[in-house]
């Protein structure tokens, strides 16, 4: 890793560089915004999306997949939908030689791809509810600056899952447990976060309202990690998406859609890390432990022997564990690799180890190293990946906390934002108050906490009343 | 299932009936030659998916995700490559309103993706071998007759595998244990194979040579369902892909790419499937047993009590099961809906069975059914999985056999193949004289065997000495 590029000086180079370096991202494709899941990259998404995958499962959603390309005609079909989308948009206008009669739009996202086939299988209440997601590659044409899977051409992974329910009531129950699974999402991938309902000027296109579920990058800037959107029947009005009630009259369903990218793991990344690189949750790391010799040129066999012996009985008890053996490395240098790997645990082995039984253990995430007996080894490296996990997401929320300033004062509300702060400030709730905030702040309105009443105050512009307190700040 | 259709008159309008009847590929979508994989379809997918998934983790290959879009320059680098696929690639022209600088390709393979990265990672021999594969959507703008799942455009499930050698050598070596992985992954999935390699005037568009592996629907047409390519150094030289030795010389690298796609799920369903509907080899069943009850009114509770304790200990030994507690349908309407969607066991509980603690057993595979007592029941289903898939590969292997007849008459090979036989004949080796057998056959050269000779008798065409026996055919 360039050793001059840091989180805190320019969070975007560092991030493009030891995505590179830890083996998860490469960002040089020759299109710009897209770019490469390496190896070791590609399994912390897998781990990320197994937790996505259980969660949802859980609670009886069912995968699929859908195609691509979209038929112009459908995109159009739901007015603000295709007028949020229109600019960023790919078209494919050619097949071969030939100009196609219909141009096919890459899916910006899957409702209009989805909703027709909606269309074709709902009939009867009996066929409700629908609950599918798939994980798929989307795509925006993006003009402003792209960044390494924050803001991409390619979104390659999306995890959307959309919903069909008979009735409002059941819609929006769906709507609670899917910010609910979301939750339990961001906490097990360790990521601090704020569930707020975004202001109606900042809603998903073609949305009743949209809820988000939003993280703080080191730089004080949100990162949109997971969406929640109210269609109401607004889709299935377009799309004439209906079931036949018991009475005989036909019903337009009622639909959600929520999704979460490969933003995530950014933010994992990120937040995490520290000067040495990366520190992967246990929950993601694609390696829980590494085993390190060292020894003396004759000490070499008697410690590989041992280092073997602690791999197989870790595996044994489920833990994905790696030993570096390289010659042409020394013991220091193994030690900054892995650490830059964000590995969570490394086990030192030497002459002095094997011989007294135990192992020389250090946590990555706090550096601390402890001496620890053969008998007590399998359990001490489950605790102590089960403490680090812990230990991550409690940092990591203190830390976000510590991110929030609250004040009413607009003037000291720019400097803080300017100065890499979140602020809280109390809204009258209306749009024009809203965006003369955002004016005079040089920033967004994140909007306001889902769920949780906490008004107070008077709005800054207009004097009325609070009726609801804003997050505002940088955006990515 | 529309009962007039069935897989002897008309394959393909049986295979598109069956597939959406059984939740498995619903081919509706606005576009031709896209569909959707439905959530029992996708399940069968994902189990296709972990079976070669394992294989090639195994063998020390490594997954990652490349980006979607291909600029028209690398497309174009191969001269030979872009040739091949020119007149079927979808172009991306448009991003929003702006026309692009550069048409972007949609992949229809990855090469030109792949290995410009390739060029960018590969320094000195310390880097070799590479042996990355994903599992991605393709694009064919296909213009003849579109068939769901096996010629589409959208293939929505492509493995490809591209690995990298330092030598001619590791790179020979590394395509017969592709070819061999490929084998055992085809025979996990109960589907008879010839591995046979292609004639030179079939080979994919770039490569040195192509070995595929083959099977035959039940219309005696070939169904291509893995290819393993030979690149050698045709692709390292177009995309500069090369590495130090040691000596300090620059070599090109030797390459392999190798595919399966979606195409063996169609096959499953195809060759394993009867009268009453699919027959799932365990291997790739979402569910692998399912319980239904049969009752009068007031044995009810008794029953299905029964019914949910044998569930809840066949989950205990990892057999996923499904019960079918429907009131509105008959037991004879369930067993009818289970047995289309190709369930390896039923299991009927009747209050004969709860009294007498057993349960009456039925394979999909013979329709045989027994009585199987409490105790031994977890050991005959996982038994019986066994067996059933053993059934499966077996009665596919004779009955693909039986599908190839010999002959050295061009004459009886084009009224056999007309037939829906596969014809074997010998062929001197000369392209001439091929294109000629398939002239007068109207029909294709599959190749000949990889990895055994066989050859005898005379070139029908020129009368030399056959140097091959080559298998000739329809196909898809």
């Amino acid at each position: 890793m360039a050793k001059t590029l840091t989180k805190e000086k320019d969070l975007m180079g560092w991030l493009s560089q030891i995505l590179i370096d830890a083996g998860i991202y490469d960002y040089r494709y020759p299109i710009k915004g897209c770019g490469i899941w390496l190896p070791y990259g590609f399994k912390i998404r897998e781990n990320m999306l197994k937790i996505i995958r259980k969660h949802l499962d859980e609670k009886g959603h069912q995968e699929v997949l859908f195609p691509l390309l979209i038929p112009e005609y459908n995109l159009k079909k739901e007015a603000e939908h295709i007028a949020g989308f229109m600019s960023e948009v790919y078209w494919v206008t050619k097949g071969g030689d030939e100009e196609l009669k219909v141009k096919h739009a890459l899916r910006p996202t899957s409702e209009t791809a989805i909703y027709p086939m909606y269309a074709l299988w709902v009939r009867s209440h009996k066929d409700l509810p629908i609950k599918y997601y798939q994980v798929v590659n989307i795509f925006r044409y993006e003009t402003k600056t792209t960044r390494p899977i924050i803001r991409v051409r390619e979104v390659l992974t999306f995890k959307e899952a959309h919903t069909v329910h008979a009735t409002k009531e059941e819609a929006e129950k769906q709507f609670k447990e899917a910010v609910e699974i979301y939750s339990k999402i961001f906490d097990e991938l360790a990521l601090p976060h704020l569930v707020l309902r975004r202001p109606d000027w900042d809603k998903f296109a073609g949305a009743v309202y949209t809820v988000a579920h939003d993280t703080i990058m080191p730089n004080g800037r949100r990162l949109q990690i997971g969406t929640v959107h109210y269609l109401g029947q607004n889709f299935s009005k377009a799309f004439d998406i209906k079931y036949l009630k018991p009475n005989g009259a036909h019903e337009y369903v009622y639909q959600l859609c929520y999704g979460i990218s490969g933003r995530p793991v950014a933010a994992i990344v990120a937040i995490h890390s520290d000067e040495r690189g990366l520190i992967l949750p246990p929950n993601v790391a694609p390696i829980k432990a590494v085993i390190i010799p060292i020894y003396y040129k004759k000490e070499k066999e008697i410690v590989i022997k041992y280092c073997e012996k602690i791999k197989r009985t870790l595996e044994k008890n489920g833990i994905t564990v790696e030993t570096d053996y390289r010659e042409e490395e020394t013991p220091g240098s193994k030690f900054y690799y892995w650490e830059m790997k964000g590995v969570p645990i490394r086990i030192e082995i030497g002459i002095k180890e094997v011989k007294e039984k135990k192992a020389t253990v250090q946590r990555r995430d706090t550096l601390t190293r402890v001496e620890v007996s053969w008998e007590e080894l399998v359990s001490y490296i489950k605790k102590t990946l089960h403490n680090i996990q812990g230990n991550l997401k409690k940092r990591a929320d203190e830390w976000m906390k510590s991110m929030i300033k609250e004040t009413d004062s607009l003037e000291i509300a720019r400097k803080e934002i300017n100065n890499g702060y979140v602020i809280k400030t109390p809204w009258c709730g209306r749009e024009e108050c809203g965006k003369t905030i955002e004016e005079i702040t040089d920033a967004r309105v994140y909007g306001y906490k889902y769920g949780q009443e906490e008004a107070k105050g008077k709005c800054p512009i207009c004097n009325q009343e609070a009726s609801k307190i804003i997050y505002i700040g940088k955006t990515y």
